[in-house]
């Protein structure tokens, strides 16, 4: 485990980084690919990152994407908000127990890599790479802080998710004073959906599902339904956390048709009153106690009959009709 | 006008303080009044909070009401977030000319109280509050920083609106610091709706008409729709924003039935590519350029009839069908 000043000192004794981001890459981890690629330039450093084949264009006005030419040669491999090389993006093979340095804020971060940077503490891993370049370089341009402000602010839900705390506002301050153009960012980010999206949601809240007086929701979301609003997988973000969000739901289910009708996948988001984990382990899945889930090979209706039979286990009250729109 | 410096030493030479809200109290008039309130507490002092009628219960968890009991005889009035004595609230009249101190953030405010402290440059009034505490008695309760942190993240859309600034941030991560509960308030308040609410969205978008290839965005509200979906005034805060926070519409407008058929009321929220205000200068009505209103003696489809002739002239490309939930 290096420290900040041990990895800043280590970036400026050596050259020539590749820089990997995860699977299905998020604001986070391709803003911290980002502000490190521009951070180590202008640090006089050559460094570029490895083009990520799933990189959609939600983030790309604002983070400046340095992929790596065709025969690039890198001497070190850095790996950011990547927490074990199971996440490898999916042209990352290669790299597989070559990377020299990781730096990860996943308390999960399973030390693949020869040298790891890591602060479980910190809300993303763009507070880190500030940390990082302010120690290497004294400072950071406005592209830097752009890009380090879509990860701080991804990663935190426009600072409402539960693990903003005052690091996480007092970084973005200073990105803000650094010249992150946060009013645009904010409104392309988080004050502005897709049609589909919109369209999307209000089907599924037109079909939600409540049992137990409200406090288990349950939302169906077939391919027909993605079809007919026109939402692809780049309209999927966090949907499961819809019926969450609903005052008075203590379980929000959220039950998905992946590939057919025989292949579901279930989302089940909580407050601390139900074991998310618990429940998704009758159905061999598993996650943290307030957000888990699993796979079934099984039609999302008979997906969730089977959820509703183990909450009912869970909720002792007895299981009410679930009535479309109503509690 | 008096400088923070100023206003702490007035407040430090009086005493038997009643604090003024606005009408239809927002989550910054109200953590403003309670901050304050229990900060000239803190020094010693009396104050309290003249109840405003229509309080909802949405910000009673983290904001103390020291509502002022029958026959308190104060001394000294001060205004909280109140731009001028139009929005003085609905049991507020005996008050009008008497207030001694306003403490504010509007650049419209009418400069009616004997003193203002006024900064325009902050996103929040609850931020001047803060300081002015700082300045007074050195530092905060966690009762008052909850009550701040309600007034800033409330009156900054939890920092997503263009108002916020690196100085509401770094405010926003002292009041953590200082004991502010913000994962439960944002949970609370960013991320949790009411059914009804959530219901009446879903109607809304599935009724949502599209305009010149997306454009522009028409949502109608009807008394029957909010009847429909059990939603009540409370619940809605913001509406407005919908139809305009979708990809690609640079005119959102939402037209509301208020107490009848013959009486609807009209937002429009744009984009700088078209001025809102001269849109609904057309109709009577006014406000910013980016975000303005009228209301019409007609139906809400006559109302979108006139609207649509009149955008028919600001939009130069033609006027396309509308087809509820399609471009």
């Amino acid at each position: 485990m290096m420290t900040i000043r041990e990895t800043a000192h280590w970036l400026n004794q050596h050259d020539h980084f590749l820089i990997l981001t995860h699977r299905r890459p998020d604001g986070d981890t391709l803003g911290c690919a980002a502000g490190l690629a521009q951070g180590l330039r202008n640090a006089g450093k050559t460094a570029f990152i490895l083009h990520n084949p799933e990189t959609t264009a939600r983030y790309l006005p604002y983070v400046k994407t340095y992929w790596a030419p065709e025969g690039y040669a890198p001497a070190h491999i850095i790996a950011v908000d990547i927490a074990s090389e199971d996440l490898f993006p999916l042209n990352g093979k290669e790299y597989l127990g070559r990377v020299a340095l990781c730096i990860d804020h996943h308390p999960s971060n399973t030390q693949y890599a020869a040298q790891t940077c890591l602060n479980a503490e910190k809300a993303s891993c763009g507070e880190i790479v500030y940390a990082l370049l302010l120690a290497l370089v004294g400072g950071i341009s406005a592209d830097i802080a752009a890009a380090l402000y879509v990860a701080v602010s991804t990663d935190t839900g426009c600072f409402a998710y539960v693990n903003t705390n005052a690091d996480t506002l007092r970084a973005a301050a200073d990105l803000t004073d650094a010249g992150a153009p946060i009013g645009d960012i904010n409104r392309a980010l988080f004050r502005t959906k897709a049609k589909s999206r919109v369209l999307l949601e209000a089907m599924i809240i037109t079909n939600m599902e409540f049992y137990h007086d409200g406090a288990v929701a349950v939302v169906i979301i077939t391919r027909d339904m993605m079809r007919r609003a026109g939402a692809g997988e780049n309209e999927m973000d966090d949907v499961a956390a819809i019926p969450g969000a609903i005052e008075g739901v203590i379980a929000g289910i959220t039950i998905r048709e992946l590939t057919g009708p025989g292949d579901s996948k279930v989302s089940v988001r909580t407050t601390p009153l139900v074991n998310a984990n618990a429940l998704c382990a009758h159905f061999g899945g598993g996650g943290h106690a307030t957000a888990a889930g699993f796979s079934l090979d099984a039609s999302v209706e008979e997906t969730k009959r089977r959820l509703l039979e183990a909450l009912d286990e869970l909720f002792p009250l007895g299981r009410r009709t679930g009535v479309p729109g109503q509690a």
